[in-house]
Parts: structure tokens; C-alpha cells; sequence
């Protein structure tokens, strides 16, 4: 099957590299290779470069320079926005692996969601206890696509700490955000936001992979988690990735330039493709926040089918989809995520993700819709003979 | 100054891409851009293309696929390498930055070294105690090029390790080595060096900043230091950096491929430029182990000159080299590794790394030298006046 063919539902997974992306990246391969903590001047043009990116990936977010860290990526963010936590955590149940192994390695509570995956603010508040350090709740989940209350949790921090303030205790309390998913699509600046921390990803933003940051903000304290020579001010050694830092910060300035067009435009595509499914089968379900969630995202589920069974099928046809998240699907145990929302095993089980994006234009709705709506079909003529 | 008047003596501090890298590189920012644990058959297809890079990649090293962690460089590399370890850590005073933080986070032993450079195995096997657990030593020393008796260290590693044994003590012993800057130059296959651990750094050998790998013989227990999806075998979770380790295997394959042929060039140009230099310079000290040295590698002092002076007076004629690690000049600090070989501070402040490499050609040492010698002997001047 040919490029041109492949009708791709799944960009909640990756996304391809913007042409401009790769433009702007590179002449740092190139003739602009040097390491911007070398002393003589070109290296310094490459170091001002950086920093310059960076400036531009602040501004973006509401945030200042000095406060970004470059990482490798959401993943290694989020284990740093942990690492200086000595004390409880709280996150909802439904949070990204990363956020579920880095509060596994501290005193912690997850929150419960309802079943369209929303946190209630007051659990959070409940959970807090004298000894929690950090709340973390992304943004937006990866498989639902339901955006999470984040201004009305950052009120619950903020209201938290501003009792122990009034107590006269020291012990700080912070809220992380996760915004891979949602950056592009939402408002995700900080001041918005009302985070201390925020999780980005450059490679679900048309950027290259494996780049990411954590911004931090301005007194909040952190341990690094990789030591050395002090990059990042002193949080995140190692040799910076300029051309990364580049490319993800021509990335988030296309993804927010096209931010409100491109949510306008996937939102329709998506609740055609959505309306389509749910009037040809009166068993789908559809999972997700009907008001709070990301344009690019449709939750859907088959009851009785076996979802692995028809992403095969799909695929086969052209049509990239996944069945949860990219790294739950690869370990073929059920999503945490429908699990906490409630999901009965045999809805969870016939559940498929599809995340649109760039390379999803109405024909890929429409082809898409029509070949979905064939397998699907066909697999429960097949389930009922 | 144009590109092509630039004479980059500064090797061990960064390298440009190769082409060929590059372009092998290039499919994993398109049409191959997705995610390798998605579960169709053209992200099959990626993780596959991406397991034979490693394939490659062990190949080259003489170890085995699964025994690879890719990372984001030396740095977390050697953080990774650290992470398993409880107990007491053994390394040369004149490791790199990352080593010596890794170890202070730990109850550590510095080891001294030799006016070359060089640890002596038997001060390597006084230091170890009954709680060592780890002991690292890079390949070759980055600011002198002096290359470690590895070999003979492992030998000192395998006989604790057999003691130990032979006590019914079951405390594990392994040897580390980032060999960062021998890749390339000297043979770096894992049976011949005889280290239970090896990092490689991308971005030393012509391949991608930010991409890097620790070989991690099997039965070797770490502990990860970023957790989430479970990749890298759960040692190093995040998506998978494709294009890096693509690029990081043909880097690999073309630094295996001319490895001898450059070292036999590189040694001659080497030789020739210090030889001029030292033959117009009476007081010039020449540090660095004369038998046991990196082909790429002049390290020379000018007592009674301010090298960041001379650098800067060198950059305006295109001849960019460095002061020590770029790391450490960034800091203004004195290199620790030229304090342990005990150079006199007025001997130390006037040193010059001159590190060649792909870009060093005769012309470059001719018209390099004469630059060398006319700012140097100009700074003399000054000062003497």
C-alpha cells in the first residue's frame, strides 16, 4: 500500500515532522554544529541561537527562558517535575504510565475519575494532605481526549497553600501539568493554566521526538535527575540538543499560530466522523467528556468486538487506528484509563482511539468513515453467524 | 570569516553530521514517522527498522541488541550506568563531569593519576573495597586524549569479582567506561576491553547531539532512572528516538569502517603540528600520554599565556580550539584534570585542546600551524614587552 493510501487516525501517537520544522533544524546538523558551550564565537552564535529558541517557546507559553529545561522528551519531564518530591503526591487514576511509576516511587493517592475521565477538584482537594508536595494532572488524556479542570484544581493548590502559609508551614505544594496533548489545540499558557509546572512534547506537536521540556516556574525547587556538566541550569546536563530545541520551538509556533482554525476544522471532522459511527451502530459508545474534550479526539467503542482483531482489518484497508494508549496497546493488557472510567470489559475491549490531525482533510473522513464502517459491520456479521 | 576559512580544531567537543547520517536518518522525520509501539504494520515496520539499527549497533560493539539502552547522550548514559548502584564507586580524579556528580551522589573513591594522565590498575584495585560496586573509567580523557590501561583494570574487576566468589559473597562488581571519545579511533568491542558497561555518545562520531546508548552486559541489574511506558526494556522509558539511532548506527558503521585508516591520519597530521609547535616553542609543555593517546588529540600548554586570550585571538583568524572540556571552560573554572597531573597554574592557564578530525586536512595543520605559531609568538611578545 502506498503512502498516498493511508488514512492515519492516530496522531495522538506521533505526528510527522513539519517541512518548515525540518528547514529550521537543519543547519544545526550542519554548519552550525558546534557546542554552544564552546568559547569561541561561532559557538557562541549557536548558544545565542538556543537561547533565542527557547525565548520563543517561553513567550509561547507565557513563561520565561530561564525557566524552561530541554528534556528528551513528555517522559523524562515528567520524572523531573517529580524528582524533587520527597513527600505525598496526588494524580487521578487515569494519568499517563510516566506520572503512575513516578508517583509509584513516593507516598501517593489516585484520584478517581467519572466516567466521561473528569477529576473532580474537591477529590483533589480531599486527597491533599499535610504531607502532599505535588499534584499532577494532565491537561488533556491521551486516550479520552477529556480536558481536565486545571484552573479550578490550581484554585484547590493555591488555596492550600496559602492555609499553610497562614500556619506558618513551610513545606511547599505544586501542581504539574502534562500538556502533550492538548498543546496545538488548547490554550496551554501557564498563567491560564495556573500550573507550576508543564509537561511538553514536541513530538506529538509536528516536532522532532524524543525533545520535550519542563517549564518551571521561577522558586520552584528541583532535583536534576541526570548530573554532569551543568546544562540547564544545573537541572538537565548534557550536551543541549540545539537542533531539537529549534525545531520544537518552530513547531509550537506553527501548532499556536494554527491553534484556534485547527480546532475549529478538526471538531467538525471529528463529530461528522462521530455522528457517521453512532447512527450506523445504536451499540457504539462513545467515551469522553462530550464538552471537555480535545477536538482531535473520538473515543469509540464496539461492544463485542475484539479491537485488536479490527485494527488488524483496518489496517489492512489503510486506515491507521489504535486501540488505547501507543504504549498500553504494546503490552496487550487492558487500559488503566477504561477501566477507571467504568468501562465494562467487553465495551473496553472493542474500543478504538482515533486522533485526527494534519494529515486528516474531509476525504480521509469520509474514506475512513466508510471503510470503519465496513469492517465494523462485516466483524459483527462475523461474531453473530 | 566565511565557512570554508574556519579551521575547527575543537573535534572533541562536538562534530557535524555526515551526510550520509543524515540522509539515513531523513525517512523518520516523514513518511516513517510513527511511533514504534503503535500496532499497525507500518509502525511494525518502524520498530523493526529500529531494533536493526541496535542490531547494528552491537554488532559494531560485539554485544547483543537487547544489551543496548539507547539514551540522550553520554551523560545520561553514565547516570543510567550509576543509577543500580547502593554501595562504594571507584573512578580516576580525571573523569568527566558527569562521572565525578554521578559518583558524589555516592560513597566514592577518587583515584589518583600519573603526570600523563594515566591510572595506574594497581591504584584502581587499593581502592576497592568489599561495599565497591562500580568502577568507571572513561576510555580516553577528553581535554588530553590519554587512554586508560582498560584492560588491565578489568582484570583487577574479575579478580574481586572472583574473590568475592570464592567468599560466597554476592555483592556485584562491574567496570563502566564511557568511551565517547575513543569511538572512531580505537577498537571499542566490549570482550576486548572487558567492561561490564559501555557508553557511546552519537554526537562525538559524526552522528546526532542528544543521542547515545549504554551497553549493559546481560545479568548486569540497574535501576532506571526515568520511568513510564516501560521502553528500553524498562530502563529508559519515552518514545523511541528512531531517526537517532538510525543515524547513531551509520554513524557507528562509518566510524567502524575507517577507524584505522583515520587514526593512521589523524596521528600524522597530529604529530606534524606538534612537532612544529614544539620545535618553535622552547617553553611548550605537550601533556597527555605520548604512547597512550587518542590520534585526535594535542593537548599543549604555553606557560605565562592566558589561553582564553589566545583562543579569542586564534577565533578571529578562523582557528577555533579549546580551553580544557567545553564544559568546564564555559564555567571559568581551572580544569580539574589538568590540576591532577600536576601542571604549575601558569602552565595550565596557557593551555590550548587542539582536537582533529574529519574536517583536518594538510592544509588545515599548514595554514592552522602558521596561525598557531604567529599568535602565539605575538602573545609572547606582548607580555615580555
Amino acid at each position: 500500500m502506498s503512502q498516498a493510501d493511508i488514512i492515519y487516525f492516530d496522531h495522538a501517537a506521533a505526528t510527522p515532522v513539519e517541512e518548515r520544522v525540518l528547514r529550521a533544524m537543519q543547519p544545526y546538523w550542519g554548519e552550525l554544529f558546534y557546542n554552544p558551550s564552546s568559547p569561541y564565537s561561532p559557538a557562541l552564535d549557536v548558544r545565542r541561537q538556543y537561547e533565542s529558541a527557547k525565548d520563543d517557546i517561553a513567550r509561547l507559553i507565557g513563561g520565561r527562558r530561564d525557566e524552561l529545561v530541554m528534556t528528551a522528551g513528555a517522559t523524562e519531564s515528567i520524572n523531573l517535575a517529580f524528582a524533587g518530591c520527597n513527600g505525598h503526591v496526588v494524580a487521578p487514576v487515569t494519568e499517563h504510565q510516566a506520572v503512575l511509576a513516578a508517583a509509584s516511587r513516593l507516598d501517593h493517592t489516585l484520584v478517581k475519575v467519572d466516567r466521561y475521565g473528569l477529576v473532580d477538584p474537591d477529590d483533589i482537594k480531599q486527597a491533599i494532605t499535610p504531607e502532599t508536595e505535588l499534584v499532577s494532572v494532565a491537561l488533556a488524556n491521551n486516550e479520552l481526549g477529556t480536558i481536565q479542570p486545571i484552573a479550578e484544581i490550581a484554585a484547590v493548590i493555591k488555596a492550600e497553600r496559602q492555609r499553610r502559609m497562614d500556619q506558618g508551614d513551610a513545606r511547599p505544594i505544586y501542581l504539574h501539568s502534562d500538556a502533550s496533548q492538548g498543546a496545538g489545540l488548547i490554550d496551554i499558557r501557564v498563567s491560564r493554566l495556573g500550573v507550576d509546572m508543564l509537561t511538553l512534547n514536541a513530538g506529538k506537536v509536528y516536532g522532532p521526538k524524543q525533545v520535550g521540556l519542563l517549564w518551571v516556574r521561577a522558586g520552584v525547587e528541583l532535583r536534576p535527575v541526570v548530573l554532569g556538566g551543568g546544562q540547564e541550569r544545573g537541572l538537565r546536563s548534557g550536551t543541549e540538543n540545539v537542533a531539537g530545541a529549534i525545531g520544537m520551538a518552530e513547531a509550537l509556533r506553527l501548532a499556536d499560530k494554527h491553534r484556534k482554525s485547527e480546532a475549529v476544522r478538526l471538531e467538525a471532522l471529528r463529530d461528522k466522523l462521530q455522528q457517521r459511527l453512532v447512527a450506523e451502530f445504536d451499540e457504539a459508545v462513545v467515551s469522553g467528556a462530550p464538552k471537555k474534550r480535545l477536538a482531535s479526539h473520538l473515543h469509540i467503542s464496539f461492544p463485542g468486538l475484539d479491537a485488536e482483531r479490527l485494527i488488524f482489518r483496518l489496517e489492512a484497508r489503510g486506515v491507521l487506528v489504535a486501540t488505547g494508549s501507543a504504549c498500553a496497546a504494546n503490552k496487550g493488557t487492558r487500559s488503566h484509563v477504561l477501566t477507571a472510567i467504568g468501562l465494562e470489559p467487553e465495551v473496553a475491549d472493542g474500543s478504538l482511539r482515533i486522533s485526527l490531525g494534519k494529515l486528516t482533510d474531509e476525504q480521509a473522513i469520509q474514506r475512513g468513515g466508510d471503510i470503519l464502517i465496513e469492517e465494523i459491520t462485516s466483524e459483527y456479521e462475523r461474531i453473530s453467524r
